[in-house]
């Protein structure tokens, strides 16, 4: 396991609780040590130290941050592994980037899968979502840590089909997931903005959990935070975002396929970010220009 | 309990399998006769013989179209009821009219609660989520049939705040889940536009439903929906809307307040109601007019 960080220190937990030997790599010692002392992970100090110390058809799964990292560690493994052997992607490719790697690894004779994971930092005790790509011989060579990764062994992971459909099928879900997010923000937003019920949303979403059409993993995450706080004063009016949302909005325009709710959620995200709002300004002044409309003053 | 159809039909039975008396009334006497055969409904030959069935403090659960039946129902119990005696209405009706109709009955020494109901069919066997609105001593005597209804007697159900706040609060959940559908439509849609990975839509929905972030209910439906059938074409592109999902997004708009994916999740759906396309023939004759570009013709 390549990468200790949230997701692979957890992942490869999983995977030693359920008896898979696991040899480990980051370079944040801490990380390492705390696997070691609480898991028994193997420990590595370099990744090729960590490819020396794995026996027969070695298995190579990288947790990195998607890109340039990712891209630069595909290449330093080639020389290092075998014919047969195997590089997992877990992290969140970009599906083509995934389809190119796929093709560039098949000339050296090393095997390539694309693992969409969901699960956050739940993961560990819940298990990992996991969308996987592949062709069918690294699927099964792969398919025992699968299993210890999934809630169950014959739930929540799938070869869903060749390589670069795994991050495709995670792409689409994370779209999706952009989606479902601001519905439920913009529908308590109005819930909350309704002055005259002073209605109490940690009572609301949690009684929705129970029976509505609308219960789903999100309600009950955010029925829990807002039991503890439903002010929300500490939180900035701010919502990063990641490759997946935008990836999903540039596939729908290369598919020419309407997708206008999983558009608008990711580009409310972006008018999250505009600590300027120089279109807000643009539109103040033609306002002003075409109607006398007073301009309200910066401060 | 008035009206006995999909709703108040199956919520009389769940009450009845709670050992709560109903007397029900229906204009379709199947309907009645079925309840009084199989779950040993009181039946009633009219609204007036139904009221003089009860006894005591009378409640009257409505569950009718909202609109005009609804309102004719309401005037047409006033005479027939007692001070103290409640009405409740737990249609999908417009908070706004419950607001009026609970200050209308307050002049007649009549309690009144709105109770927004949501659960469809499945709420026989699961309960049903309610959200309902009217002043304390009211959600107190109807409390046991709350408790009866709801999937549990301390879970899926809420006084959430005054006359009104129970029919908005279900009006804003509906909001949520045209977004919601909406999203997992769009998400699902590009995931099958992707011919190169002939992805398995049943197979992945089914994964998505155990660790990942989008494991919701709709998702569960979803899934066995699309086992059964993915081609999907003995189904119209036709998505009917009904009240409350326009009754969020002109909320929206009085309150001032951004939702643009509630929006746009209703405005697909009238996009689907179009038969004639009149505004796409308008942009190709414009695209035509402009630039020459070529106007496909209609069939």
């Amino acid at each position: 396991m390549l990468g200790l960080g949230k997701m692979g220190g957890n992942m490869a937990a999983r995977l030693l609780r359920h008896k898979i030997e696991v040899v480990g790599f980051d370079f944040n010692k801490e990380f390492v040590n705390n696997l070691v002392e609480k898991e028994g992970l193997i420990a590595a100090t370099s990744v090729q130290d960590a490819v020396n110390k794995l026996e027969g058809q070695k298995i190579v799964w990288m947790m990195l941050p998607a890109g340039e990292i990712t891209e630069k560690q595909i290449k330093e493994l080639i020389p290092m592994l075998n014919k047969g052997d195997i590089i997992v992607d877990g992290g969140n490719s970009n599906y083509k980037h995934s389809q190119r790697r796929g093709a560039m690894l098949v000339e050296h004779g090393i095997g390539f899968m694309d693992s969409g994971t969901s699960g956050g930092v739940w993961g560990l005790d819940n298990g990992y979502c996991l969308m996987v790509g592949a062709t069918k011989d690294v699927a099964d060579a792969v398919t025992p840590i699968l299993k210890a990764l999934a809630p169950a062994a014959h739930r929540g992971w799938a070869h869903v089909g060749p390589v670069g459909s795994g991050h495709f099928t995670k792409m689409l879900h994370n779209g999706i997931e952009y989606g479902m997010m601001q519905a439920l923000a913009e529908g308590l937003d109005l819930l909350k903005g309704k002055e005259e019920f002073n209605l109490d949303l940690a009572q609301i979403t949690e009684l929705w959990r129970h029976g509505s059409v609308v219960r789903s993993w999100l309600l009950d995450l955010t029925a829990e935070s807002l039991k503890a706080d439903q002010t929300l004063d500490g939180v900035a009016p701010y919502v990063a975002d990641s490759g997946e949302g935008r990836w999903t909005v540039v596939e729908a325009v290369e598919q020419g396929v309407a997708a206008p709710v999983l558009t608008l959620a990711l580009q409310m995200r972006f008018a999250s970010q505009e600590d300027d709002g120089y279109s807000y300004k643009l539109l103040s002044m033609m306002r002003n220009a075409f109607g006398g409309h007073a301009v309200k003053s910066s401060k």
